[in-house]
């Protein structure tokens, strides 16, 4: 193979508070590098069994001012999972808000807490659409 | 499998100009949707053989004026290769800035037309350092 994809890296606020959220999600923290010189942190997390497929958190330890609030020509980041109620249900008991809720029993977006758009996808086949996600009003954007 | 990485989506102001570039780093056109409703184009781009591994490029037709030159809170999509002197050339020979040159013989950065940073790195052992890398320098920042 010519070129292979091994991560898409963000830049974070708060390291624990993105551990926490990243796990939410299901997926498992795979390599950790502190950089004393640097004054650095980067962390790589992906799904299980998906060791090509990480999300580097890169955290500055001294801050990153220049981070903006949103930004827009970065889309998001694609999961799928096995089951967008169950995903959904998770985040939300843990405080996290469903931007898009799951209406149509296929899609979702959420946002991490550095306001990266994260969408969520059923596999396969969409799930029958049901209630309290049909009710559900979207929250902002994504 | 709870949950399984999809894609990266990034937002582009020419669709064209998109693809000449992904294509030139070694990614193949995967699928490709037209919405004639909602007057945008979603085309996604791979790694030959890791179809898992997707970037979405999201093409509105009308334009994207909210489109910002920079962002900082996204930081790269990266990529390994397997002779990264080789790709830095073929870039360059058409028209692509390269903006950390692998001094190193190891990792190099460059930008999408839409400035979204992008980094290569070797495959396995770094290439022995050599001309004309060694002596090159940054261009701006990535």
């Amino acid at each position: 193979m010519e070129i292979e994809y091994l991560h898409t890296m963000v830049r974070v606020r708060d390291l624990q508070e993105s551990i926490v959220f990243y796990k939410l999600l299901g997926l498992e923290e795979t390599r950790r590098m502190d950089s004393e010189a640097g004054r650095f942190t980067l962390l790589f997390m992906s799904p299980p069994g998906q060791e090509n497929a990480h999300i580097e958190l890169t955290y500055n330890w001294d801050g990153d001012t220049e981070l903006p609030s949103d930004s827009r020509h970065f889309g998001h980041i694609a999961y799928q999972v096995k089951d967008i109620y169950g995903v959904c249900k998770h985040l939300m008991d843990n405080g996290v808000t469903i931007n898009r809720p799951p209406r149509d029993g296929y899609m979702a977006f959420i946002r991490s807490p550095d306001n990266i758009s994260i969408e969520l996808l059923q596999m396969n086949e969409p799930l029958q659409p049901s209630e309290p996600w049909i009710s559900m009003e979207n929250i902002g954007h994504w």
